[in-house]
């Protein structure tokens, strides 16, 4: 084990997350499942029972104490979500159930009504099927073409590629902060620039960023930015989009209903301001108050500490995973102190199946992914069918890193014992 | 008070509901704005904490034992949602985030893209505005007619006027079961036949029928009804589309992104089965899954026991409302028995605006909603700017009611002599 700071930040916050205090399989749980969903501190788990036990209305209609209590608690996550992203304006925060439906938003109410035939649209390779298929969308229905930004050497994103590819003809760039499977960190704030020299609009998935560096979206520049709750501490069913406040204006709302509106007519309506122009019928009350106390239970520890701890462990995962005889890792390798890429890794162990693999490492308590990570294209592209994950957050720790190594070399050893 | 049975079900399920122990402005909470949100019972808050605690970890994607776990829940409360409603097969259900979006879902992925110009759409003049809004951004993008079937004199849906309306230009009749102003029930069955035979398809929107009375979707034979669950015991963040499985297989996806595909490419995608085809991203795990505990709490319950209890309570509170002076409530008169309409009133009295009596009525404990109640439309026809609203659910009592009346004349009085 390397020598981490005297007490690591894992040892001072794992007693605030009940679930990783069990045995699955007889074994104490290594959870390392985290770019799929994080587990909650009690933090959370005590807002939502709070909200739930106490203060539950429904929100912005009534004047009733408990309508205000919800109410003030609703509009306060968003004052938490917009100071965590560093957002100019609150109203800039739309709540929404994940990360997709946010993309699907823009898709929907700017790129199907702004877009049109002979536009082009530069996507990644390396994009979650989120930030590729309402893409796909609003090319068949508007005739835009899809370009795509592939891989370096190194299998990160080209720079190169995209310098050549961006040109007035481009509306949008769509693009991944930090790949869910690569862990490459895209240098988003070069990439914004160039597409706003050219006039495009950029649109930032932050799902795998949001939950493990600090995020600024107006140093970043960028028009819209989206992340899911449930990935950075926060419950499941609750989601952001961030979006210039002026941008935001100028597009039609998405989905219609309570909430949403200024007057209703029969035959016409006039809409609200944002964002509740974007937020129609309840919205995820608890859900959202429950993200607010994510958000400060983050902002407490530091984003910065999060991120050097998280450095440590990368390091510490890919020299152990070099150990493993056969496993090839896909994506950046991290510098010496783990920088230059996220804390987890995708690879494959020879010519055995990433499924199986998960199989056995779960017999020894260790959660980890296979599959293609809702990234197929890019699984192509790296010439792997699927892949095996270990996908860590700062609750993690060295000796679970151990513990995953242990299990991983007796399955490869197995495995190679019957292909052998 | 009027001689209620010997323990009366409000009177065995309070204990259940830890929120209504509590004291507003210092009296103790009369909690009668159901009609907006319901309260959540324990047994949903556990199921919640159980799954944060235990067993959180995204679905259908993994391989290992929380992810298992996860799947299973997730899965098991769409069979709780199938059973609720009577769906013939369980992919009937799709999982949204409440009832605004599932009414959405259809009118984007069947509305624009099935209905034509010159097609009629036909709505009533009570309709929420989650199911108005939707179909008025259809008709604009599509060239379609909204139609609108008015109220009788005892502002109940105008059968007549609607049999009239009906034509083979009808493609859609979406219509409320319950209204959340009029609390009147609307004859859905005779609606729906009627429909049918003109080849018309008929949304539901029972999002104030789903918790206080027995559904049948077969019987009805609809072929969408939505409901939201935070108004029938579960958390905010979820709530469903059933759809008949021949038009859900038929309509193209809405959202797009990960878990509602099949094999993704660069340039296209093809798509999963329903139900899955619906519900992009991560969906609202823990949500549904606190929705399958409400499910099973109200049926452990029974739909009838509430149904009965619920219609004691309607005709006493209209029996109440009727003693205070100066009163109008709007939608129909219960019977002798509190049948013939939901066991809410919506109601004015004299000049005091109804934002005031609210105010007022909190000094009591008493949560009341004042305004539009999202119907703006149906205010118009009814001659009111807004209205307060008392609506109830089987956790309440004559007492509470009582309390409610007292407060209110009151106020009334109160009122009176500034303007009298």
């Amino acid at each position: 084990m390397i020598a981490i700071q005297e007490k690591s930040l894992a040892q001072q916050v794992r007693a605030d997350f009940p679930i990783l205090h069990q045995e699955v399989n007889g074994q104490p749980l290594v959870y390392l499942d985290n770019a799929a969903t994080s587990q909650k501190p009690q933090a959370v788990l005590e807002a939502l029972n709070h909200y739930y036990r106490r203060d539950n209305s429904n929100v912005h209609r009534g004047v009733h104490t408990l309508s205000g209590r919800a109410t003030d608690a609703y509009e306060g996550a968003r004052d938490k979500v917009a100071a965590f992203v560093n957002a100019a304006h609150r109203e800039e925060i739309i709540f929404t159930r994940n990360a997709s439906e946010a993309i699907n938003l823009v898709a929907y109410a700017w790129g199907q009504t702004q877009i049109q035939a002979g536009d082009e649209i530069i996507l990644t390779v390396m994009e979650h099927h989120s930030n590729l298929i309402p893409w796909q969308m609003v090319a068949q229905r508007t005739g835009a073409v899809l370009k795509f930004v592939g891989l370096t050497e190194t299998q990160e994103f080209d720079l190169e590629q995209y310098k050549a590819l961006v040109s007035d003809r481009t509306r949008l760039v769509a693009v991944v902060h930090a790949s869910n499977t690569l862990g490459c960190i895209n240098p988003v704030e070069e990439i914004i620039a160039i597409a706003h020299r050219h006039g495009a609009k950029v649109l930032i998935d932050a799902c795998q960023s949001a939950p493990h560096l600090k995020l600024d979206v107006q140093a970043m520049d960028c028009d819209w930015l989206v992340a899911s709750g449930h990935k950075m501490c926060g419950p499941t069913g609750i989601g952001f989009l961030y979006g210039k406040q002026q941008i935001l204006r100028s597009m039609p709302p998405f989905l219609g209903g309570g909430e949403m509106i200024a007057d209703v007519f029969l035959d016409h309506a006039t809409y609200a301001d944002i964002p509740h122009k974007f937020e129609a019928g309840t919205p995820a009350i608890g859900e959202a108050i429950a993200l607010g106390a994510a958000v400060d239970y983050l902002m407490e520890i530091g984003m910065d500490r999060i991120h050097a701890y998280e450095a440590e462990l990368t390091a510490y995962l890919f020299k152990r995973l070099a150990e493993v005889p056969e496993v090839t890792v896909y994506g950046p390798q991290p510098d010496a102190r783990g920088e230059g890429r996220t804390a987890l890794a995708s690879f494959t162990a020879g010519e055995v199946h990433p499924h199986d693999l998960s199989t056995i490492l779960d017999q020894a308590g260790v959660a980890i992914r296979a599959g293609h990570h809702c990234t197929q294209p890019l699984h192509r592209a790296i010439g792997a069918q699927s892949t095996a994950r270990a996908s860590l957050y700062f609750y993690n720790t060295p000796a679970e890193i151990d513990k995953f190594i242990e299990s991983l070399q007796e399955a490869v050893e197995f495995f190679g014992s019957i292909f052998g």
